[in-house]
């Protein structure tokens, strides 16, 4: 499928209000690509696929979940905001002929984000949290950021997501804490190298 | 070495106002003991013990971390307010004798938690967080908190602590995330149970 085939197949999955986030999701993504290097093609890819699965029934997603052995099983223990992504590579691979293994961990990391995350995979996650139709308190401090500093931008927005899980009494998924930490510069070393 | 023995070693090794912190988790470790049922002489010990080496210099530390192949080495990378904790477990087995595991537990895991934390392992870290001396924004809901649901008020107080390090843009311990989410009831199951 091209572009306009695989853009066609995502807005029949997903509501109106989705669809607008999703292009600004592709539009950011290839805005940050080109300021950080990240490959345009690939993040305009990930970006226009990463929500594919967003309103699918629970059920359906449960069931790709426990089917696919690579998709890690304590996801279903977990907030199902982030079944969606794991799902959607999933989907994308068999159903739409993404074989793009950069594209599709894009699409798998989008929301849950990794330790050591990739620079496209990097680009997505901090572009679906400011496409510019996203509204919530501290963004505009996030697009200001991602300007200046990818990790620094994309660390704050993930600590933002587990400050928020804090408050509403929900789990915190360990990746995320893994993959805040991987971007956070480890201040004692800092300390210890500067003496 | 009795009781006083062990206060009298302890009040050698940290300063006054610490120690007046160590007596007051003592006798909030003791009336949590009682609340929920713990072991009050193993509380009581884990109590006095927990921050022995509160004060110990970085490289005494990092030495006794490195050299003790059952901490693990990966808490050099975090924050050194973890390594009293896991140091101290090991400075009272080699120098003050304690021998029983429960307690040790208690002392190892009293700053970062762990995932599935025993009683007596919850008792010690909250009377860490609640004893009457200490002072930060929630504590008095926290007190409140710890006479009616221990796991939660537990939860609430690793969930400051995260929130603190994600403001602060510090690395977040991952054993702290694990021993929240065991401590959080998990909402997805709850209500699929519910139908």
């Amino acid at each position: 499928m091209n572009r306009e085939q695989l853009l066609a197949a995502v807005k029949e999955q997903v509501t109106k209000h989705r669809y607008e986030h999703i292009l600004g999701v592709v539009e950011t993504a290839k805005k940050l690509s080109k300021r950080y290097g990240a490959d345009k093609k690939k993040a305009e890819l990930a970006a226009i696929l990463h929500d594919y699965c967003k309103f699918w029934p629970e059920e359906k997603m449960k069931r790709i979940i426990e089917e696919t052995p690579h998709i890690p099983s304590d996801l279903l223990e977990y907030d199902k905001e982030l079944w969606h992504a794991h799902v959607g590579a999933e989907v994308a691979r068999r159903e739409l002929g993404i074989e793009d293994e950069d594209v599709l961990d894009a699409i798998r990391y989008h929301t849950s984000g990794r330790e050591n995350m990739t620079l496209l995979e990097r680009v997505v996650c901090l572009a679906d949290y400011i496409e510019p139709t996203r509204q919530f308190p501290g963004v505009d401090e996030l697009r200001k950021l991602a300007k200046e500093d990818l990790d620094r931008a994309l660390a704050q927005a993930l600590g933002g997501t587990i400050t928020f899980l804090v408050k509403r009494e929900k789990r915190i998924y360990p990746l995320t804490v893994l993959a805040r930490n991987s971007l956070v510069k480890p201040k004692k070393k800092q300390a210890q190298e500067e003496v």
